[in-house]
């Protein structure tokens, strides 16, 4: 059902929920389960909980060492948080995530949801990887989910965008969307651009980048775009070798 | 928040899930919890999964023999099943459900959610008490859904009905969106910049320009997206001015 759709599991911390998550992929149509560096894993532990039924799901997981490996290949990743405070802004209800998933599946995109372990959730560091953020709306009194059940949440929404399908009028086909990777590059390429143009302060480039990025990871970017926005990253770089002054050149 | 609605579990078969959809019912507000002739009812094996957070819940969970007596008191009674098949018409999905709950909630109302069995569910006895019933749609390779997962996904479709407005996470309230008079002065600086750096033909710019607007119109432009791109142009023009050759300075 959910066939593009993959569940990656950050430094999970307890096999149980590893198992539990599984079978709740499995009861929401995905079968794609990355485990990224998970601690004290254990089959034994987690396939109890993964029942007879998901053990496929479970066993067939793919475990890698980092996030970055975990991402290759996807063109729209999404992390979960419980921290919405401080700059992380724009951050979506798991039913208007499910909408955004829904859109870039249809365009052909594969998509990962990451969860971060369960007593720390995901830093900075991994979420800067992460074209949008979903928190699950809970109670004052009880922030925090486990891991399993904010899986569970999240795909059961998933699911239910999946199940009714409008119509899809023809037309060409639309370009492919962008890979993480190209996202990247270009990102390295703009941020690149940008500080050749002093846009960017030269002490923490990354930072004033944020804004740049929130605002390009927002968009389901196509090839064709890719190509036009690295076009004028390449542009501009020729003025300012061309033009610019003497420090800027030897950039 | 969800003060007047209980969850009632029948006869739960391991302890652990009890714990967890204790730790499930606060994540989403619900601090009522009936337990009906739990077998093999385990506090020490349930405590770990509730976490310290919702100990006060599942240790303040009624405990009675039978169905009728749980229910006593409450003006409506809604069923969980798996089983959609044969005479069980008319059974609702769990946001169908939820604003059925809502509405009898803000109307004064009491109302329990009943879960069966791990293994059995509920049968048509115990049905035959509720004044509705329920099912969560999953994927046909795994229709069986652990039991505090199946609490946890009923409940939050509850949470979401009861909270006034939509949810909407945390952080400072959206930019509003840019008028198309924006929009037209956004894309006459971006034609000036990218003329600058010879990134446009001179010849017929407003044709090269036709990629670079169906760029941009195709996203929802916020205002604070806007500013960024504007300073963007800005800087592009004045790095031009300031160092470009003779004949783009005076253009």
């Amino acid at each position: 059902m959910l066939d593009e759709l993959a569940v990656v599991l950050f430094r999970p911390k307890f096999p149980e929920n590893v198992g539990s998550a599984a079978r709740a992929c499995l009861n929401m149509g995905v079968d794609k389960l990355i485990l990224v560096a998970p601690q004290n894993f254990d089959l034994d532990k987690a396939r109890p909980l993964a029942t007879a039924h998901a053990k496929h799901v479970l066993e067939g997981a793919r475990i890698v060492d980092t996030l970055p490996e975990a991402l290759e290949g996807f063109t729209a990743v999404f992390g979960t948080t419980a921290r919405t405070g401080g700059w992380r802004k724009g951050i979506m209800s798991p039913s208007t995530l499910a909408g955004v998933i829904d859109e870039r599946l249809r365009s052909g995109g594969r998509v990962a949801i990451v969860f971060g372990p369960e007593d720390k959730g995901l830093t900075n560091e991994e979420t800067s990887l992460c074209s949008g953020l979903m928190t699950i709306p809970t109670s004052r009194e009880g922030t925090s989910l486990n891991l399993a059940q904010a899986v569970v949440v999240v795909l059961y929404e998933c699911f239910k965008k999946a199940l009714d399908k409008p119509f899809t009028p023809g037309g060409p086909p639309e370009e492919r969307p962008t890979t993480v990777q190209e996202q990247e590059a270009l990102f390295a390429n703009l941020q690149e651009s940008l500080l050749a143009i002093d846009f960017l302060k030269d002490d923490n480039p990354d930072y004033w980048m944020l804004p740049v990025r929130r605002f390009f990871s927002k968009i389901n970017l196509k090839r064709n775009e890719f190509n036009l926005l690295m076009g004028v990253c390449r542009q501009i770089q020729w003025f300012v070798r061309a033009h610019g002054p003497k420090g800027t050149q030897d950039r």
